[in-house]
């Protein structure tokens, strides 16, 4: 049984790095983008504690962690338990941070306990999963497995154009470690569900089946700076109302049912010259689409095309889109969804199958080892991304335990 | 006749102050934003211009410029001449420098041509005319003529919430002339159309009836961060599609004829936190409206506000509107139209009365003296508020022309 007092400390220690205080809920949230200061203060912080507890260190060329607790059979592929210590800009203490103390807190109960285990099990912590800030989410897994190339990530930029490589370095986070990795023998994720399903039905832990298909765009539209005042409707080429009509058909799209269980936001949205008097010329939007169908994803995707082709028909503003994120669904390997069942059964904690709604790096690795996840409930609704973000120390510690134990029976005695 | 070289040359080395390379359209276009060090410096070339015509500078309590000529009876209220010299972000180089570069030609020709007049004719350069930066237009002259005080007019605050107040000490702008200032004997202000019809109708000047009423609105929407993967259609408040629901109808509104000759756009459009994977907490817009007759923008004003009241309900999503800027339709008065009509066609030149679309101090000043204006044609369709805003030469001489000679009239030899 792990020491669900010493994870909570812990989750509470890192949430101080970053923290701030949110205008929106009078709340202290935490907002550690990826490569900043903030988040390499975070790692700093999670990797002392890893050295603490006698683990090896090492980065791969991403700025990836692996720490590693020997195994009695050093040669055997490890055991991988892991997430993420990057956060959104309005963040709440629990998305990846659990992942990361989780596996720590598995660790440190081994070492009390004097547990050896035949396979090495090894903490990753991955670079940028959430995309925010360099606009591809589960990057630094994605190089890891090998879908997306390193060079390909270290060229892209953020708002300010500054570049995943050039943080990389300033950070000196480029490590030695080869990508794409050698696959492991499995990887495992505890993480809060971060949406209502767990909490409004009761259960204590989810037993993820994999990852719905998520696609983001990024839209720009470019119209005509004119005057507010005295330009007629008919001479206007608003990028401004372009953006906002193709905002407003995504909620349509979602509401139609047309497209199975479509999600769609946009989360960025901003105007050039943006000033009160002027017809903004300039436009950019993000589109996020989500789907646990690939073929209706894909559906969503040609109408939004199709959509701004008849925008751009009716406004005179021309679009163009990029498409920054695409990850079909991921699917778990059925013993591993046995795996944590079972080991949640074992341990007394009712429990139900879930998809995820939310990406996760545990969707990159499924697809170079057998991969699970342990989903834990969140209050309010389940709320993320967002300082309200809340899962109890109970909950926490429930998905832990199940970690540990699956991590015991995957790397063996 | 005045120089109309002179004038070219004067509009082309004022465009350099503020000169930046505009994107969209690959132009050099202006940003002198209001009260910012490049506004300060435009200033300071035509103030120097002005001294140099022997022209005695005055600065009132906003920073408006008064640029004295002395008349054979300086007791009698002058005749006063003027517009701006700040712009928007994306300016080209006539709107508001016609019209003070345009009264300082009068004055270089009157002094060219040894001519006195009874009453002192006085140049004005009214501070923060656009409203882009401290988000109220004609600001200056609102002060001059009574209609907003000047401790109002100094706490409004720009983006980054430095002050009108804070600016103007910063740059010694603040002078010894009380406002409300003593009402002239006349106003003149000559002005680029900014709008299509002088030049698809082929007329060389407007006699510009009065100005549109003009509605400014800032609406705020506080909604709710969420995830965007997980969190269900039914549990979003999304300040993104709130704000985007009543841009799109704005634009309905325009186009259903339902508020006559309703303009309506949308300047300003920011969201927070503004990142791909998270549904907007916040947004901010800026709605400006605009309509000949006052009850039909006070009717877009009212049907806006429950349209806001309508979103609100369905998305979750509280709205707050502030009224940022708010002139009823200024008429000008009827014997200065008669006079630049008259003085138009007694130079030869075509011309129609015209209504403004764009708010001018003229619109201020109205209210406390005699007022008119001169309209000359702008090219590809009168575009304004970008660098492709352009007028000829010869347009330009045509408008100063008709000024020099009303003035002359008003001012008396
Ligand atoms: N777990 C999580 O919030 N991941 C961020 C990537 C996404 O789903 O947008
Ligand atoms: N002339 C002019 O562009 N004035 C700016 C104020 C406005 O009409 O928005």
């Amino acid at each position: 049984k792990i020491d669900g007092g010493r994870l909570w400390d812990s989750l509470e220690a890192l949430g101080k790095i970053g923290a701030y205080l949110d205008e929106e809920t009078g709340l202290v949230g935490v907002r550690r983008l990826a490569l900043t200061d903030q988040d390499v203060a975070g790692r700093e912080l999670a990797l002392g504690w890893m050295r603490e507890a006698g683990l090896a260190v090492r980065l791969d060329r991403m700025g990836n962690v692996r720490a590693r607790r020997e195994g009695a059979q050093p040669d055997l592929a490890p055991i991988v338990l892991g997430s993420h210590l990057d956060s959104v800009a309005t963040a709440g203490r629990f998305d990846g941070c659990l992942g990361v103390l989780g596996g720590l807190e598995v660790i440190r109960t081994l070492n009390d306990e004097g547990i050896g285990t035949r396979r090495p099990i090894e903490l990753a912590v991955w670079t940028e999963e959430e995309g925010c800030r360099f606009g591809t989410d589960m990057l630094g897994s994605a190089v890891a497995a090998g879908r997306i190339t390193e060079p390909d990530a270290r060229a892209l930029t953020d708002a300010a154009g500054i570049s995943v490589g050039e943080e990389l370095d300033r950070h000196g986070l480029v490590g030695p470690v080869a990508v794409p990795v050698d696959p492991p023998a499995g990887y495992l994720e505890c993480h809060i569900e971060q949406g209502p399903i767990l909490g409004s039905e009761g259960y204590r832990i989810g037993v993820v089946t994999g990852v719905q298909a998520i696609l983001w765009q990024r839209l720009t539209f470019h119209g005509r700076a004119a005057h507010a005042g005295t330009t007629p409707d008919e001479l206007r080429r608003s990028a401004t109302l372009a953006a906002s009509l193709v905002t407003v058909h995504l909620d349509d799209m979602v509401k139609s049912g047309r497209f199975g269980e479509l999600r769609a936001s946009v989360g960025r949205f901003e105007t050039s010259p943006n000033l009160v008097n002027i017809v903004a010329a300039e436009a950019l939007i993000t589109v996020d689409l989500r789907n646990p169908e690939e073929e209706a994803i894909l559906a969503a995707r040609d109408e939004l095309g199709r959509y701004c082709r008849e925008v751009s028909e009716r406004t005179g503003v021309t679009i163009e889109a990029v498409t920054t994120a695409h990850t079909p669904p991921a699917n778990f390997a059925p013993e591993m969804m046995d795996l944590v069942e079972q080991t949640a059964g074992e341990l007394g904690m009712n429990n139900r199958r879930i998809m995820s709604g939310a990406g996760h790096d545990a969707g990159e690795m499924a697809a170079i080892c057998p991969t699970g996840m342990v989903f834990v409930p969140g209050l309010y609704d389940g709320i993320s991304h967002n300082p309200r973000e809340y899962s109890t120390p109970e909950a926490c510690a429930d998905g832990v335990n199940v970690l540990l134990h699956c991590a015991l029976s995957l790397a063996g005695r």
